[in-house]
């Protein structure tokens, strides 16, 4: 039988890795490295974090990570569809036996597809947890993510260009945003908290008011991906009552 | 100058610890280690830990929590009152100057105290994230936080037991409920995933749909209570559409 690993790597930052992600990586008869056309430096990102982190030489299988499939227009198809290419590229890509490691950006759990990519294979599933982005934002900025007592909505870029400023929280936390949609909300009386590459040497961080900081933001992101050819960022805004 | 360090050390695996964790308690001139009149076992496990990671002999300072006072009847001043209390405490272990590390339960920007309490002192503050006991409930579920693009509410067992089902997401994370507050709700079409323990050798992990599950769940947090003397449980709802 066939164990394949999630392992929660953090942000970028070898550093990030728990030892029990360290002894997954170094336990495995096999590590696996996607590779993104248009994101080429994450997967030297990722053999880097290897090369720090390995004790010994384990085998690397590099394959091409599909892509969405924009025919289709309904988003929870096209992500199916596209779960399914993956999951019968990890197949070739997996030993019939043995063990598998998958190392994952943050955590395995958090808008993440890995789990529900490897529920469409015969494989043992074991999930090791690794430091969000969320974390990482929070403590670049050296603040709580919640307020005392208060909840948090963890959302992503689209529901809040779809929906709003959400009913529930006055903390809202954004991902998979790759279009600041901060912009679609009437940003009077928020705060932003934002950072790209949290956690990270080359990490970027701006907070305040989102009146007088959206627009730096905007800059920041577009001038950041265009040098690194590639970026993580996440955000934080609260809404003061 | 003095720098405080704040740990994030996961939910009581010392496997959970990042490398940049256990560097930052190696390199602390002193750790400041509180105990809980009841729930002495915590500190244990913070020594357990320290016994697990430090390469080399870091002095530790051990104080005794503040309590809350009952007599402060509005939860935000008794909350407050509380951290004035606990930084004085702090102030009087912290020394005047050097880096002092205090060791932190999941991540110091959630559901903690710490910074709002770092806060009241002058000092530098550090933040180092850890795997939170979120992360870990879903590893030992082995369950994705959030349903594809779907938002995730975390929140408290009191804001459940005040406001019910939250009316912005369909999947809800519960901390800090020592009252098993699922059993405020219908509990019809929701599903439950409980850990106490998560990421522990003791880790217990209960799921089901809420109607089947709940009663079991209460009775293995009472007698888990019982026997470890102290507990930390998280729980995950989904409401099925």
């Amino acid at each position: 039988m066939t164990e394949l690993v999630l392992v929660g790597i953090g942000t970028g930052n070898p550093d990030h890795l728990t030892r029990e992600a360290i002894r997954a990586l170094n336990g495995a008869d096999v590590i696996l490295i996607p590779r993104k056309e248009d994101a080429p430096g994450l997967a030297t990102l990722r053999r880097a974090i290897l090369a720090e982190v390995l004790d010994r030489p384990v085998p690397m299988v590099e394959f091409d990570l599909p892509k969405r499939d924009p025919a289709i227009a309904e988003y929870a198809a096209r992500v199916a569809a596209w779960h399914d290419a993956i999951a019968q590229v990890w197949a070739q890509a997996i030993p019939p036996q043995g063990r598998a490691a998958m190392m994952v950006w943050g955590d395995p759990s958090l808008y993440d597809s890995t789990l529900r990519i490897a529920a469409r294979l015969s494989v043992d599933v074991r999930v090791i947890p690794g430091i969000t982005s969320v974390q990482a934002l929070c403590a670049a900025h050296g603040i709580p993510l919640n307020e005392v007592g208060e909840p948090v909505l963890v959302t992503t870029g689209r529901r809040l260009r779809d929906g709003g400023w959400p009913s529930d929280a006055a903390t809202v936390v954004v991902m998979l945003d790759g279009e600041c949609s901060f912009g679609c909300l009437d940003p009077a009386g928020i705060d932003i908290w934002w950072s790209a590459y949290a956690g990270m040497p080359q990490q970027i961080s701006i907070a305040g008011p989102l009146p007088e900081v959206a627009a730096r933001i905007v800059a920041a992101r577009h001038e950041a991906r265009a040098i690194h050819g590639w970026i993580m960022d996440i955000y934080l805004m609260r809404r003061r009552s």
